[in-house]
């Protein structure tokens, strides 16, 4: 595999970002991976667009698109005053699994939270995924708050 | 009590809402209720202004504050283009718990969330707050997810 490049995702990268969303344990029963992409998709993603504080990063290789992820830069006045860095749709296409791509990701997205000075980096991992708890304590995470979700 | 009034924040509210931040258990180490208020503060609050997807919302009876949180709204691609609102930073003066307050205020916000359009509700807690997770389930929450936290 050629170096990754993690680089913002624009509209040409949406059939592959929807294509590993839906290519997981549960997005599958979630997601809709008909193409061209469902117009929520392109409706959606215009207004992470739109939005400053909204990032939606991918990984390349080869040409190819293997992974990616959604940064949200959270202004607050908790903790003095504190932005938070929040991750979410962590994905790594199923062809290049357990080889460290997501580990990089991650990295780059914790050092683009401390370059937009962030004092906190947080992410929710649904219990049922069994490895992903551990994942993300090998980079410093800690599992220190529920997770708590209401579906409208 | 007069009748809650649930408002959007104003700069005049923030000696308020920092003194609610810092009168609380983990807060009271995090926080500087010192008057006025720490320019962080104001920063922050400015930033959340500026910023169409954040809403920090203050409970008032008889013209006094006597709650807030603040509500992001997450625009996102994962579960077909679903927006997310988030809720952080619940805090009820210690003057008036136990009388409803923050379960009135939470409502509130499940109902803007539900009017943005977003799909899903979610928060984090942390699991030294022994009495927060029946809180939240008391209103529909459910403690599917971890919530990791890394401090840069």
């Amino acid at each position: 595999m050629s170096a990754l490049t993690i680089r913002k995702a624009t509209t040409a990268d949406l059939p592959a970002i929807i294509a590993m969303l839906a290519d997981d344990e549960l997005g599958k029963s979630r997601e809709d991976g008909s193409t061209p992409p469902n117009p929520a998709y392109v409706k959606a993603f215009a207004a992470i667009e739109a939005d400053a504080n909204q990032f939606m990063a991918v990984a390349e290789a080869d040409g190819q698109v293997i992974g990616c992820l959604q940064l949200s830069f959270i202004p607050g006045l908790s903790r003095t005053g504190m932005w938070r860095g929040q991750i979410e749709g962590v994905r790594v296409a199923s062809s290049h699994r357990s080889a460290g791509i997501g580990h990089k990701l991650l990295q780059w997205a914790i050092g683009e939270c401390r370059r937009r000075g962030c004092g906190l980096v947080q992410l929710t991992t649904d219990k049922s995924r069994r490895d992903a708890k551990r994942f993300y304590e090998d980079l410093g995470f800690v599992a220190v708050h529920e997770g708590m979700k209401l579906t409208l």
